[in-house]
């Protein structure tokens, strides 16, 4: 008789560093007096035996910054290399996976949504950082110049979080956004963009409202506080649109159907269910929202020439 | 005929930017479509010959950031020396007379305080920054460290200002907080403050509440917009307490009369008027809320050893 769940766990910051570390240190034990929101630690403070090695749905952002040596990881049940002079974002509701690491430098830092923003009146800030939308490029490249300009940012947050000074909470903060800034210009950089994505088409927005639904919907269905994923049909309905509307906003934002980013969506976590829960075929096809086991059999072959069973069987060997 | 007004004229960072500069530069007009909220420039970058030569009201934030060189200014009628490795703070309300400077190295910062808050939804943090209170030292030394912080933060806010690329209107509202809250802990540091003050105190929240209301009333009085003074009684009865009650939080709260808190202010704009307006002795006392020109010419004396036109006479010499 196996552990396994029946449905993916989610993570808060602070499992997430009493998992990391070997034992608690003196910053957790500081901050043990309410619900962490903010962790710095340098890479080679961590654990190598981390006990978080099932997926976990990380209810806060991350971001990685490799100073030297490399990593591999799991994200959102692909692997992900980082070497050094490169950054990684991750947000809340993706499904990671710890893996062991060696020798590595550099920085983890953690923190949720609410701490990020306590003091912004602008909350909508944080759709401004596009490559922190579903499906955007999160890993980039640093030269030189921006290289010293992150690890002069994560240093200072490293002091600020190990030896607190006045209004260090507000410094923090400050500093976190200058990186998510920088970041977004990275972003239009590296990809290309000839402007920033305004979001001011109504098609725009609509999409992004979409995708953000979409992502709190796998996240709940993960957990398993819903029970079944909405259709499009349903999609439109909470977003007050008609369904055909809907499709072509996001066809004409995303460059994608509606359909197939469901799909992604429906896969991914039909592979981790695969993986990392008991259930059987009949139930993640029901969990799945699909009507019969066969159909989703068929789903599940079309994108991965296996059946879910033979993907199952062919990752635990 | 002088040219003299019968009041201080406020200025704003449009007007103060046109004088500085020789020309309108380039920032000045990619800018002009809309008042001027920000502005940097290098100390070099001045014109020597600047026509603020008179006082003024300026109605924003400024900080003088010294690499070499040194400055002599007019800062509320008394002069302050600059030197290299010192930055000094002014906030909005101040009355400042311009300074010849040569060979000076470093950045002169201006904002206003609806440009610094825009994107905060706590609007009090500005008063958690304690050196910006009333009759709080402004002038910071760096030590090595400090310098190479504060350099940076400067040299950051002159590129975002001087080429524009993604969010730096929000990158440089960070960075000035980054700048605030560092220079905070230099003023805790450097006064031997045992730790910062949170106005929990109710006599140190009226104290606070009567410096900010004293400090708006006589921008108002120097500019004209009222005409009076207004006595303890009327200040507690704006602040809804009993004077006598308020006259033991301000003792209590800055260790100083509010009665000699008054006189302080009084003495500086009666100077100011003796100076730089062609008001006669009665009109000044009248203004400055004396009862006849006899009360107006003892208090003068009392604090300055001169009559006030004696004062006059001395200082057009």
């Amino acid at each position: 008789m196996t552990t396994l769940l029946k449905n993916i766990p989610s993570l808060d910051i602070d499992r997430f560093v009493q998992n990391l570390m070997n034992a608690p240190n003196r910053h957790t034990i500081t901050h043990r007096n309410q619900k962490m929101q903010f962790h710095i630690c340098r890479l080679s403070e961590i654990d190598d035996a981390s006990p978080l090695d099932k997926p976990h749905i990380y209810d806060f952002f991350t971001i990685y910054f490799v100073e030297a040596g490399s990593l591999a990881k799991i994200n959102q049940l692909e692997s992900l290399q980082l070497n050094a002079k490169e950054v990684f974002f991750s947000k809340p509701g993706e499904i990671k996976t710890w893996q062991k690491m060696k020798g590595l430098k550099g920085y983890l830092l953690s923190f949720t949504i609410d701490y990020l923003l306590m003091l912004i009146n602008d909350k909508n800030i944080i759709n401004s950082f596009d490559y922190l939308m579903p499906d955007s490029q999160r890993k980039f490249a640093l030269d030189e110049a921006n290289f010293a300009y992150y690890q002069n940012v994560f240093n200072e947050l490293g002091k600020e979080y190990a030896e607190p000074k006045l209004q260090s909470t507000e410094l923090i903060r400050f500093w976190i956004f200058v990186l998510l800034i920088k970041t977004n210009r990275l972003h239009q950089e590296q990809h290309q963009l000839v402007k920033p994505k305004k979001l001011t088409r109504s098609s725009d927005v609509i999409c992004a409202k979409f995708l953000k639904l979409l992502d709190e919907t796998f996240t709940d269905l993960a957990k398993g506080t819903i029970m079944k994923p909405p259709r499009i049909k349903e999609f439109a309905e909470l977003l007050n649109v008609n369904p055909t509307y809907l499709g072509e906003c996001v066809r004409k934002s995303s460059g994608k159907s509606a359909k197939s980013i469901i799909n992604r969506k429906t896969l991914l976590l039909a592979k981790c269910q695969l993986l990392h829960t008991q259930n059987n075929i009949s139930e993640i096809a029901y969990q799945l929202g699909f009507e019969s086991p066969g159909y989703f059999i068929r789903f599940f072959k079309k994108f991965e020439e296996l059946t879910p069973l033979e993907f199952r069987k062919s990752m635990s060997a």
